[in-house]
């Protein structure tokens, strides 16, 4: 028996040893080998190199990644639009108006035509019934509670089962490489807040994204931030660089993304002198994840894929690219 | 000699080992000892300290400090006051129409009560003719080169060189403790960067300030960003906690100003359930720095004291509590 349990004790340490010794030699174990995974080791390797002519010291090591499309799903709706939408129905009781005024009408209803018709009108109404009116920490509380049983309709998992795990890995591996992460989205900087850390290890004030305007004031004697419901940044499309100068004070030499909001963003980061990743995420994998592609309603990407053969950015293909899509279930 | 040599080396080492050892247990030797010292030590002690009821994780330590007239010199004017009139005076040769003009005229021609009639309209006129009309980086460099010569009209020493010892160290000791240090300032958060690494250790991402608005458009086929005359934010009183909340995402659970300025911010950090720290720099030194209190010009501090007693802030009297003011020459 002492030999046997000696034996396995060698065995077990042996598969523990190869693990640890793959998980070294290869930071990036979701990505199947190709030109993509290629150009971010090739690139990550490059400029932390000491001596190498590409060489960026760390404290310039800046990468920023979109959320929605590029670190979790967007489809078949943004996720935060789906919180908006469950918000007005938990509200509806307290709002009897809503079920004869539009865009309320149209999210009790179900109807989305109605709700598209709304406009972009229409969405700053929802977002001014549901995202303003508290507290920032209530805000988040409230997302909070709501990701903790929300479900995706067609995967049924909760949506932060729905990161991508390729790009968990690329966040370790460019963290460990001593860059500083930052989620530069269009979506609500505090509704990102209420997930990014948990989710990608990525701390608030490494959050940059939309904001609507918050008011300080004393309110029953207490120093209070209240949110209100007026429009304070856009964080996307070519409002992505100022909000990147805003809240990092550096330019990337980094930058992911996967839509046309993410364009500029791209643009500002790789069209600098030296050594620049821009990288591309085009969902193409129908059976796994989503296939969508120009002009498509959420995610167009038209310009993104144009500029993407000029200034050589990597498109990464999650059919052809990524072994998992999203992390094993525990 | 071979004993002799074996002497001075033993002794050396000696010095060495006993300057480390001072090291590892005063984190803050410009203090003297006394309430001041002592309050900062036993905040940072608490929050630490694994197990104690006023445990507070990593992740949440953040400090936040205001800079002018706390981390460095803001008599007889704001550093960046000083900054924006020398710019007037070498941008003076391109605009022939700035000597028949307020507030330029009264800056050209040295007339400060002229300047001071001129009020909050001249400051933003100076302000737009020299903080606007190039990128951020041109600015930040603009602003380096400057410091690199320009001196203080009664030290004769740059700027960089009157910031504060003992507060250098309080950043040291609160690092080194797990937090995460932020600037919020008042001034220009674009001013800031060009210097806070270098002088505070604080990377650009970690400084909240006050900003023009900026805009990204392309100009002969390349990304660019622009600083435009317009106001975009001003991070002062009640304007702090918004800019904490909109950059840092928590909030802090320690502060330091010297100025009304502070108020809401130190309000905003210790006003709060839990272990809080809030700390307000009084200037009493008039022979090693600068005395002034109630009723100043520049760094009024009446709320801020009256503020201190009711919410049991820390004041540091800067004659009994600093051994040195500025860092010793190199």
């Amino acid at each position: 028996m002492r030999t046997r349990l000696s034996w396995l004790a060698t065995l077990a340490l042996l598969a523990t040893w190869i693990s640890v010794a793959v998980a070294q030699t290869d930071p990036l174990p979701s990505w199947n080998d190709g030109p993509a995974k290629q150009a971010i080791v090739a690139f990550v390797t490059d400029v932390t190199r000491e001596g190498s002519p590409d060489f960026v010291p760390p404290s310039e090591r800046v990468a920023t990644f979109d959320n929605d499309g590029t670190l979790w799903i967007e489809q078949p709706i943004y996720v935060q639009f789906a919180y908006a939408l469950e918000r007005v129905r938990a509200l509806a009781p307290q709002h009897p108006e809503w079920k004869e005024t539009q865009p309320f009408k149209a999210v009790l209803e179900g109807d989305m035509s109605a709700l598209a018709a709304a406009g972009e009108k229409g969405a700053v109404e929802i977002v001014a019934a549901t995202h303003a009116g508290m507290p920032p920490d209530e805000f988040k509380q409230q997302v909070k509670e709501w990701l903790a049983t929300a479900k995706h309709p067609r995967f049924e998992r909760r949506y932060e089962e729905l990161v991508y795990q390729p790009m968990l890995e690329v966040l370790t591996y460019m963290r460990a490489n001593g860059f500083k992460t930052f989620i530069v989205s269009g979506g609500g900087i505090e509704f990102i807040r209420a997930f990014a850390e948990k989710s990608y290890g990525i701390p608030p004030d490494q959050i940059v994204g939309s904001s609507i305007v918050t008011k300080f004031e004393r309110r029953d004697g207490r120093p209070t931030l209240f949110r209100l419901p007026e429009v304070n940044f856009v964080d996307d499309g070519p409002g992505k660089p100022v909000g990147i100068n805003q809240h990092i004070g550096l330019r990337p030499i980094a930058a992911f993304g996967n839509s046309d909001g993410d364009l500029q963003m791209l643009q500002w980061t790789t069209e600098a002198g030296g050594r620049r990743l821009g990288v591309v995420v085009h969902h193409t994998d129908a059976e796994r994840e989503y296939a969508y592609d120009r002009n498509s309603k959420v995610g167009h990407l038209d310009k993104a894929l144009d500029a993407a053969s000029v200034d050589r950015w990597t498109v990464v293909d999650m059919k052809r690219d990524w072994k998992t899509i999203f992390p094993v279930r525990q």
